[in-house]
């Protein structure tokens, strides 16, 4: 409910992103866990935000427990919110509700 | 992990349960919406905890969605915990790991 959603479903997994968002969608999870991990090298930001829709939503909590439990071992979620999104399918014109879910992830690390 | 799951795979939906707590699995999202609803309506709590692994976690998310936009307007999210839990498959011997969601939905009602 943050950003509108005007752009009907195809923009699903590339939206306005935010720098250290990353959209799961319906590649295998192993594709969002590379993402999340190399978003947490990369940027100078320590925080990652895993966003996802529907039934991608267990997909997204997959990519973030394989992160923490595999790779990012420092790594902590900080919060967790779910939510109703609209979706508009233009072609059919019809309006339906989608939960979506954002994890946020997080280091701890401080000199680096 | 906070309980034992040494039984396996089968008693996905009704393992010892406790009072409040709604296991989310394969039915369609409003069978468990009205469990949610029907827990906050029954019970001296005013706590419900739905619970899911796996694929059900998007459904898990749905039914809390459903419930706290039509149903039960009161309610809030109060907490959501993700998790890994290790599943063992007694026929065939393997261990894997699946994702868990515990979301903790909460009214304010005091009066009642």
């Amino acid at each position: 409910m943050v950003e509108g959603t005007t752009e009907g479903v195809k923009a699903k997994e590339k939206r306005k992103t935010d720098e250290n968002v990353i959209y799961v969608g319906n590649k295998p999870p192993m594709s969002y866990v590379l993402a999340v991990v190399t978003q947490f090298q990369a940027s100078s930001s320590d925080e990652v935000v895993i966003k996802a829709r529907g039934r991608a939503i267990s997909r997204a909590v997959d990519a973030a427990e394989i992160t923490r439990n595999r790779f990012v071992k420092d790594a902590e979620i900080k919060d967790i919110k779910i939510g109703t999104e609209s979706i508009t399918n233009e072609e059919e014109g019809r309006t339906s509700n989608v939960s979506s879910i954002e994890i946020i992830l997080t280091t701890k690390k401080k000199g680096k």
